[in-house]
């Protein structure tokens, strides 16, 4: 995921070692990277170290530990924020709700853990804390509780100054803006989003006597999702007279699986038809053996059959990334296309990559 | 998946090249080999016709139209069954129900479809109609619906003999058969199964006065499912009072997304501690950046810290075949355990595994 850090241009997220592995390989510079995750394991925490990432973002007291011990055995300091929960609830779907006290992700504010935490890492050799981040959802079409999370997180900042001395210098906001998914989604405007929430950031500073810190936000899917569009060929077309039309295609919850994980809703277009009214309604319908794989359920569509080819819009973020191999079906190529030039970014997998690991 | 073959041993079903090519190299005989699916491509039909696989159960007309020509082309004929939608409810999970009309499985009955199908294919020079083929559905603990499907399908084979004169010789029932995922779960016994089933077939051939088919099941997961064993090495434990304890584990959704698909039921056990009392009330997480990347909710546990291992019974079946690299996390070995011995049979993915197919 991607992120914007102020006029030193953008930064950089990863939550797993291969994540990070990614990134140094396409030589995206160290000190730019923030490492998130509820569950880093040691591995990955020494991998950081090793490779200097910019900021360890902390997720509980155990990684704090064990980060302080690690760095301490290197003779480095970590950069850290804490992850935080800010207790918003962001009015999304349960599955993308990561801001409420009833998280795998963070620290909770209400029970004290999270000053505790804090406190403790501000009295240790090998950390240094920087600052705080939070992340209160995913898909959301409101700026209110983006002003709400500043307002919390920069009352937790004054309580910290308040109590301990130290006046932390940055201020994570994370992502979770709405894109474009449907034509009735109509996505948070950055220079809205950035307008009302500096606002809100300088008036609360104000308000609490705390200087303004650094502010980073993580705009992410609202990057990379509209940017992407997923292309199936038609198998079969199956009418069931009163019941519904399944379309077959060639690909499914293997490369995309948030319909069948979270009912997610797209956009379909057949493709060269884009102009054409949107006159059958279908079931968009993967290949592999269960019947929950599906991609759209009585989606508006041009008409089509055997062998035309049907887009899904906005699958740059969330797709490619969540392909499974399930039915052992090969994951498909990513395409790049810029100002009418395509280039193969990201290979087709072949029948012999799928066989690679398996011994005999 | 497994299926078996009577005394002729043991057959294969396989829904994709990918899964067709598995075998080949594992040098399974390909005229044991069922190839099934709703969306088979036509380099999947070439594949299939090119290396002599047993049956191809064929999902619609389109299809079978496709596989007809392509036959014709090789000089072959296709030995063939047909999916078809026998209509029963057999009272499961939503997403896992196969049987009724709407699926984007098979061919329908009520409607005449499937005796449609099955008559035009039976004037096609390019295949040999060998049968049908149900299934009606996952995780089944009674008989009572498989003795339903058996009728239903003998009445449809029944109606074929009365109104084309040819009588089929197979007749597939599919699987479904439920496993033990959790202590409260009786999984079918196959010789109950048998002899119900086996008395339902003798009767309703006798009294629709037809001939015994050649019948075959499709036992799959009830033989695989229980064999496995997934072990998580716990990073955190995070207690939130009055709300849930989180452990987080060091796999999630991306090895195992059977919870975050259906909210899965899975049995848990502490390594090494299987003997004692499961005194905790735990929710495992996964190590993935979203909150529903969840392998249990308040799933009794012994008490367990960091660095403890975690094993999740009956994870034979749908776990590593569906297994993604969400978050560029390595996918996990496997290990066959056969009578006190341990051998890897999957290699665990690398971090370059992982950026094979990137290209600059």
């Amino acid at each position: 995921m991607c992120r914007l850090v102020n006029e030193e241009g953008m930064g950089l997220d990863v939550v797993s070692a291969g994540e990070l592995y990614t990134a140094m390989q396409a030589k995206f510079p160290p000190e730019k990277i923030f490492f998130h995750g509820n569950n880093k394991t040691m591995e990955e925490l020494v991998m950081a170290l090793q490779y200097g990432v910019g900021r360890i973002v902390v997720d509980n007291e155990t990684e704090l530990s064990l980060l302080n011990q690690l760095a301490i055995s290197q003779n480095k300091k970590a950069d850290v924020l804490f992850r935080i929960k800010p207790g918003i609830d962001a009015n999304t779907h349960d599955f993308v709700r990561t801001g409420q006290i009833d998280s795998k992700f963070g620290l909770a504010l209400e029970t004290g853990e999270a000053f505790q935490v804090v406190k403790t890492a501000l009295a240790m050799e090998g950390i240094h804390v920087r600052g705080i981040h939070c992340h209160i959802g995913s898909q959301i079409f409101d700026i209110a509780p983006f002003e709400l999370a500043a307002e919390v997180m920069l009352g937790f900042m004054a309580r910290i100054k308040a109590e301990t001395g130290r006046e932390l210098e940055e201020l994570n906001l994370g992502g979770g803006f709405g894109i474009q998914y449907l034509p009735e989604h109509n996505p948070v405007e950055y220079e809205r989003y950035m307008q009302q929430v500096s606002a809100v950031v300088r008036d609360t500073c104000k308000r609490l006597g705390i200087a303004l810190p650094f502010i980073i936000i993580e705009p992410g899917r609202s990057i990379v999702g509209p940017a992407g569009i997923t292309l199936y060929k038609v198998g079969s077309v199956k009418e069931i007279p009163g019941v519904r039309t399944y379309l077959s295609v060639d690909g499914g919850m293997g490369d995309n699986p948030r319909y069948a994980l979270y009912q997610s809703a797209y956009g379909f277009v057949a493709a060269g038809k884009a102009g054409q009214p949107k006159d059958t309604m279908v079931t968009v319908a993967g290949k592999c053996c269960e019947s929950g794989d599906l991609l759209g359920e009585n989606v508006p569509l041009q008409k089509v059959g055997p062998g035309d080819v049907v887009a899904v819009l906005a699958t740059g973020a969330y797709n490619y990334s969540m392909a499974s191999n399930y039915n052992r079906n090969p994951r498909p190529a990513v395409v790049l296309v810029n100002k009418g030039e395509a280039r193969v970014i990201v290979r087709r997998e072949t029948l012999e990559d799928i066989l690679r690991n398996d011994l005999d």
